[in-house]
């Protein structure tokens, strides 16, 4: 008998906001009203805001990161097309295998899961790729898996030496709202996104952000689409409605959501996701003396952590005995690293005395499972971090 | 300045319960955990039971209606492939228009808005087909346009006559769990459903029945599909688990949607359905003294009534004072029907005293658009029908 | 089996605003937290408009208005104390019971059911008060038994023109926020309302407002009073703060319903009030052709009409029907009335046609328990009056 | 700009079930309503089981603690009437101040704050008299300003022993469903709660059980009682309705807490209160090396522990910065030990990983406040013990 909630430290879905949750307990509307598109406007607009975005263009699907992922290939590629791309972890993967599914010519680097993309790789393709027939070059901003983040201004600075005109198109799940993300400065194309990260909304929506290049693309693009194509949604959405009936609920969801990073300020967001991932990589190193799966500090993730167990260990053993002990959900180790590690998700709505029941569940269910972490020493290690970093919000932490 | 709720009679989305709304207002969850199978398993099955499928497959996307038409196309089709469609309305118009853009070789029959499915003619080009090149028909039970329901067992007879082997396609969004659909008895191969009609919850999941047969045309069909595949799909929901992260509060909503529907009964759900929308085309006949846009008592529609508004009004005047002057939505024209129809939507949690809103809203929008009905005229003709036939869930309103 | 949602037209509870409910959706609080003050400080104050009260002090008490009762009286009289009260429904007797029982000398005019506070019976009992005997003079504005409105400022004429100081008690729970009050300019010593009629909250809470004069009263009132005193409330309130633990949940309601007031303003509330009454009693008289309880337009209530049957029907039959058959809510008849009248409640957070439910629902309950009123006559009726008659919000509904 | 919720830890309200929150998120609904009282009636009987009473009557009273403790009052004695009493916090002081404003001849031993009933002294005072003068003998189970609790089986062997009729008054407010409670076993005559500890919910409720003898002492008690008379309220109940409007959300609110009480079983509850109690204690004595206000272990509380802070520091500031800085809502010292401690409130819907929050935000609180504790201390000891004390549900956890 469980009592209590379950702790939901897993990275994606979030903690809802109590406010984007009483936003969406509304009764279903009528999706054709006369006043629907004065509230469908602004919020695409809004959307857009946080990808830091002036001149591209939000589309908001029912469906998940993944319906985006096939919303970016599906509208500016061909069969056959040649695509740059790279694998180091279980999501990178994923959009390869989709890519390949679409009859795309895949170049996928292999790279050693706990680091991220390959820059200086990518330069060199793209500096041999005199022909430019490279189409589009897919860069996986926070590889979920493993808690790396990757570097996509370097990719652009990439094609920029180049001079190569590939498109840029970026997996920004579990990064975009929590993690700095430039869509204008960086000359992204299309930035995937979901509504069940950064967002702090329940899972169904697809969000992303399309670059004007990447909206050209279109008519020559010859991949069937209908429901994830932006066609019909800009078309629509210009009079502030849908080409189909909306997830009305989530988008009121989103309307809150998106209010509340504009109070907190993005900037303060992101700067909250670092302090309280750094209190958490505290508790980690100096604490419990164990390790990521992220190979350095410049792949450290602000939104995940992937803990690797000793060797003699199974993470498996720490995730359910967190779960049907402690009512504490970490995220599993996928494919690859099965059994190596175990993550603590600490993205959306969090502060450090929500992030508390991570390090406490965690501690108790790593010494149930025979690693025998100092008790405590995560604990203190991280609080005493917050204590004395600078609060966030008003500073970026103090490394 | 508007007080109180807004009258949603839209034939969807419709009047959520409020069970379900409740079961919706939770934590986002651990879609990896331990027990999350437990709740799936059951769900799938339970979903079957309003399809009538015994030996089908059920697959829930993320999505709406839309989604579930391309994935009940990408998954057996390929491009060239022939079908065989009908349209009649703005409904069975879009089903075409992706059929095309999918690259199918689609025979449309254009039918008169008011009629449905023309099974005789389907019967002819069936039978015609001697080559069996048709690969699918494809089939509207409600035309939620037009407020028209089809013969889909006339369908698989005119199938069985010519025994022809063409996968039959069956448009349910507006039917299933509403008006009674059998996808065994008529072996229905794809039956297609969204979340915000008959389900009664908010729009954001595609909820669709597969055959074995249809299961079994994968292998050959070269259409792409990711997002929408039943592959990924299959394998994962086995295991109770999902492709990609699932929408878990419409999942707990359609745990509470199913099971209200279970305690009421799937055939008093139809009965309900028919009496409250037999009521409300007595006000529409005996009362107000209008026409449906469906041709005959053949076609009328148990979910959804399209009003003929007399040729010197615009049924738009009625919609939009409704709107604006007494809160009610009701349901516009759409394509060829705009301006002459509007539509009043009877599905979903609904009871006569509900349904009495959208008559008296009604009434006073079309006196105060010029449409002088007899005030009380269509009231006083559906509450006699209702308060002497007898009660839903105890017998089949008598005619 | 029921479907669809009750349809609640009894005088009280009343239909709570969608955004009421979700403002009370919230975890408990911390009812001592630093800010909680900023919070508690305007809603007294704006709570106090409602009452149109500049000098008063009010008060909300976990409670109902029958707490709110017992406070007016414990905090300002003693054992033995004259009080001059009238008894026309069982609201206002009640009150009279409570005096009763708190060892007041209770001179109460019997009043014939149908009718209100007999202000020239008062102004002789005042007048021949010479020696100002009575303490106090108690007047329930709004009789929710028999759906009957008083003459508080002919109370107050009466008092004045006696030169009384006696203090002036009004009931006002179910007409505080949606009929006209005026604290202020009535001379109003307590005014005593509850959360659940136009506040449009749950029950739970009695809220108050009391004239300086009327504060002034505890130090020669002898009646024992803890939980309802003024005292321990005025000083704790002047600070934020509650004596004893508040009840949170209905005051974050509360300042969503006094947002509502505020948005639509009070003057329109009360319009909006009259309006809906208006047509349901054009229902009554000219579509049903039955009598008010209430004896002449002068006593209408804009808040409940006190519907009275055919001598040879039995009003529960038509309540009973209505809430078993057709999920509708009609207040029943009680005590002296009870059997001969059904009472439909419109007030709080209403439209036209949300009303019409309660007129179709009575229509058919009416006619199931053979009262044979013409179908459709009293909707027909209500809804041209409403059709005709000028929008509330932007004039006083024309007569 | 607090981001995340506000963890709650005062000693009530408490954590609120995401159950019973979503129960409480309903429309208003008809308490004259002839199913009404089906769902009134196991309610009473169900609540009643908490008490651990068989031939009890249960009240519930809109309203909070206090009126409970009115209630008890002023259905039994009359005014001089003699009761025994004692004070040892502000709880414990406040309702020995009512019984004074009620006019009774309060004999109030006075204990040091720390410690709470001192049975043998009441032994003593009820051994001398002889006469059966005292009334009834009040004690306070749990002392929420200190954290004590006290021997209530004790009380009723002292009455006992002295072969004494007086009633036995007991506040439950902070240990009824909380902390072992046997009103049948233990005489208790009226034990008093409210709704927002142990219960799960929302203020609003003052929830007691009278003995058979205590409801027939109202025909001899004199003291005025009409909104908490047992009298209407009795009557009402025994039809499954109420003498008054019911506060008809918090009831469904406890239909779900009762639920929730009687899966988790009521053995199961106290168990897991006193399992995360002493994780509390572990992380203050072994980790932290602070004091209780509790003087000993006999007295120690397992729904609230008040923390004496070193002479040097002021525990203001510990609250202040949890709450300004963390987001933590931490209990204030009342009265005599304000400033000297602050308290963690452990009671209601709780679990370890839930409990971190209040251990990792006071240990951050205390070090800024300047209390310099191990980092990572109290943490440690506290869930060290959780790990290896038996699960809570499976047996009392080991001391």
């Amino acid at each position: 008998m469980k009592t209590g909630y379950n702790a939901l430290f897993i990275p994606g879905p979030t903690n809802m906001p109590f406010r984007v949750r009483q936003a969406m307990d509304v009764a279903l509307e009528d999706m054709r009203a006369p006043d629907f598109g004065d509230f469908v406007k602004p919020l695409l607009e809004d959307t857009k805001k946080v990808f830091k975005s002036e001149t591209g263009q939000v589309f908001i699907f029912p469906g998940s990161g993944t319906g985006g992922w096939e919303s970016a290939i599906s509208n500016t590629l061909s069969p056959g097309d040649k695509v740059l791309m790279s694998r180091f972890g279980q999501f990178s993967h994923l959009w390869i295998d989709m890519c390949e599914r679409f009859g795309l010519d895949v170049h996928a680097i292999e790279v050693e899961w706990g680091k991220g993309v390959p820059v200086e790789e990518y330069a060199k393709v793209l500096e041999a790729d005199k022909n430019h027939e490279i189409k589009a070059v897919f860069a996986c901003q926070n590889e979920t898996a493993t808690g790396v983040t990757s570097d996509i201004a370097g990719v652009r600075r990439a094609l920029d030496a180049a001079n190569h005109p590939a498109l840029l198109m970026v997996d920004g799940v579990s990064s975009i709202a929590s993690i700095d993300f430039r869509m204008e400065e960086w000359g992204v194309d299309v930035a995937v996104s979901g509504s069940q990260k950064g967002f702090m909304l329940p899972t169904g929506l697809a969000i992303i952000c399309v670059s004007q290049k990447a909206m050209a693309m279109r008519e020559q693009a010859k991949l069937p689409r209908t429901f994830f194509s932006w066609d019909d949604m800009e078309r629509m959405n210009a009079t502030g409605y849908f080409p189909y009936t909306p997830a009305t609920t989530l988008l009121r969801g989103l309307r809150a959501s998106l209010d509340m990073i504009e109070e907190e300020g993005l900037e303060n967001v992101f700067r909250r996701h670092h302090r309280l991932a750094e209190g958490v990589r505290r508790a980690i190193f100096d604490g419990w003396k164990l390790k990521l799966c992220a190979h350095g500090p410049e792949w450290h993730s602000d939104t995940v952590s992937a803990i690797v167990v000793p060797e003699e260990n199974d993470a498996r053993d720490v995730i359910s005995r967190a779960y049907e002990r402690y009512n504490l959900s970490l995220g599993t180790g996928l494919a690859k690293v099965a059994g190596r590690v175990f993550r603590i998700g600490h993205l959306g709505w969090l502060n450090e005395v929500m992030v508390c029941q991570a390090l406490g569940g965690a501690e108790m269910a790593m010494r149930d499972a025979g690693i025998m972490v100092e008790p405590g020493s995560g604990f203190g290690a991280a609080c005493e971090y917050w204590r004395t970093a600078e609060t966030a919000g008003m500073a970026k932490a103090a490394e």
